[in-house]
């Protein structure tokens, strides 16, 4: 039952097989506060079931097993959208899936990937060792390895979100998708570019973890030897010899988006559009954020919203400090009453709002008789920051 | 042009006015990890323009302005929704708009009303002082106030959420709704019951911020002499006149909930449906997560999303620690290499992710040669934190 490779026939089977399983998500407009005239839209696949588009390509291969593969059960390894995919998509199937962790992922991940009923092992302190104890436990129990993205079904599975983009908006002129593994990237391309090759399919990938642009640049797969982003859910070393090929052939172009870009665009998300989305999610908003030229309508798909909460709060640090909107200054006060609440005032009268203060006696290189004082406060942007530093220069405190 | 209440005509000529100024919001499946098997569907006004449903009865307010009022402009007194509500209706219609914020109110919030194009003043240290200010400076320039909710014209426009209900899910049993002064409660009850007085509609209010329920207690509008709560946008001190026997009239019941489901339903909002709330938008979901025995199907109105980043940051912590799932101890180790380091193995093997650590070795009532530890990590449940604590107690840990 493999094909060798994928074609709009098989996409459009996955969407009629899917239908009774997966969400069809929304366009919602994007923000035009983020894009002012620009119209943007966003394929929601962060409310899709299980919180990812990932369910699609898991459920059209599981569908596919035999009758004596599905009694052996299925197995992956993921720390993420994809052990959810296949949880669930097994558990409505009726199929034991087993699902192996890396030790330290999200306790949050790790709950709702029990709650499908799946069996969770956690073992490997990286992505590479669980796939090696996945693929061990493969062969040891005789099940079905679901690969996340090197698959024709899943890649099948995963264009279906391609085919639903066209239906609702025919005259969208470019269509922006997360590259991870290439799965998503490659089953889109393919459903839009079969069916209208004048439509603009653009890969984004974190510029951390570029594993395709490498690969189209060096005319085969590549593996990175490091990818490290907070874009986890595409944090992936090397695309599959499959989707290179299908995205070698269907995508227009690929673009990258830096951290801070992704982080910047999931605070947007999260505030202007008062939805959640994971950075894997969110990279190709990012990329509409940041060019312009990108011809309109364009629709970004939002592939995931699952990030955990420890990690959104990181990120949302890390966003209103590059935006200058979050400021942290050390400075240093006489260590007499008075002196803190004059310093705290001079803030105020500068239009911070101040969200936190310590002050230590006991730091090293400050003069006897003077308090170390952190301060951290919320600033309206860059210049702000500076005024404000000014300020406090001219009155004679020390800044860093 | 004022009449003396609210009629199901006036509901219904406002959703034909308001037809090409504010966005007609889906009704959303809540998600099933949060209700079972309980059909429960959401009211997304969070995605409404300007981020709540403010928009709604603000426009339907300026549009029915006299022309000699329209050129002395409308002021209004709002630390949030109902400013940019008024900003970005006034700016539609092509009138001046002034708006009264406290000091302090978030920059977040002040750049937005900006960004609709008010004109913003800073006055007065709390939102009563900032209505003083208001009031005067709308005597001073002659210019029209908007009241955020005693007003029919704002209680009509706010009703139209009633009608959109009934118009996608006839068969609605439940409609809960948020109270804060009241408008929009009266609004959608009138909306509703008028047109099906089978459908139960409860309104909503926080356990400290009751003053709705506190005044149907005794039969009159009654002044809290404090609110304070994490849903900032309904902490309203009294409602109307008007809301009040609007309310009493329609409203079938009002729940309250505490702080802890306040903030628990945010993280729910975020983490399962993928949506950002704020604490006065979501209560109504709040309600609905606590009360079981409400018939479904069951609406709750999402009534906002406008949640300052730094607030939702606090309002994560503090739900999360409040299922468990984060916790902050504090133990002592000897001040000697490799004692943190097994402390930190212990937990490990716990089953605990570790998200911050701190020692300090100056901290009074410890033995000379111990060092105070303060670990802040990541848990399952309360049964875990207790679990943990049992451990370390059992290795001769203190735990604080």
């Amino acid at each position: 039952m493999e094909p060798q490779t994928v074609t709009l026939a098989h996409i459009l089977e996955a969407q009629t097989a899917i239908r009774s399983f997966a969400r069809r998500t929304d366009l919602h407009p994007a923000s035009a506060s983020v894009f002012g005239r620009r119209e943007v839209l966003v394929k929601a696949e962060n409310l899709q079931r299980t919180g990812s588009f990932k369910v699609r390509g898991a459920y059209n291969r599981i569908r596919l097993l035999t009758n004596e593969e599905k009694k052996s059960g299925v197995i992956c390894a993921s720390a993420g959208n994809h052990a959810q995919g296949v949880a669930l998509a097994a558990g409505k199937l009726g199929i034991q899936a087993a699902v192996v962790m890396p030790i330290g992922a999200p306790l949050s991940k790790i709950e709702a990937t029990k709650a499908y009923g799946a069996e969770v092992i956690l073992s490997g302190a990286s992505f590479n060792e669980s796939l090696e104890v996945a693929l061990a436990l493969q062969k040891e129990r005789g099940s079905v390895f679901i690969h996340a993205f090197e698959d024709p079904y899943v890649i099948a599975g995963q264009g279906t979100v391609g085919l639903e983009i066209l239906e609702d908006l025919p005259e969208v002129k470019t269509v922006a998708v997360p590259i991870g593994g290439g799965g998503l990237a490659a089953g889109v391309a393919l459903a839009i570019k079969e069916q209208n090759p004048h439509i603009k399919v653009i890969g984004v990938e974190p510029v951390n973890a570029a594993s395709m642009l490498k690969s189209f640049q060096n005319a085969e797969p590549i593996r990175l030897t490091q990818c490290h982003t907070i874009a986890d859910g595409v944090a992936v070393s090397a695309p599959g010899t499959l989707t290179y090929s299908l995205c070698r052939k269907y995508l227009d172009g690929i673009i990258t988006v830096t951290e801070d870009e992704i982080a910047t665009a999931i605070l947007s998300a999260l505030e202007r559009m008062k939805m959640v989305a994971e950075g894997a999610g969110i990279i190709a908003l990012a990329a509409l954020m940041n060019h312009a030229e990108l011809l309109t309508p364009a629709v970004a798909v939002v592939s995931g919203g699952n990030i955990d909460v420890n990690a959104l709060e990181r990120i949302i640090d890390r966003a209103l400090m590059s935006a200058g909107r979050r400021t942290r200054l050390k400075t240093a006060v006489p260590d007499r009453p008075g002196h803190l609440s004059k310093l705290l005032e001079l803030l105020a009268q500068q239009g911070v709002n101040i969200l936190s203060v310590s002050h230590d006696r006991l730091i090293g290189g400050l003069e006897i008789g003077q308090t170390a004082v952190e301060v951290e406060m919320e600033t309206r942007n860059h210049e702000h920051v500076q005024n404000v530093i000014n300020t406090l220069l001219a009155k004679g405190y020390s800044v860093s």
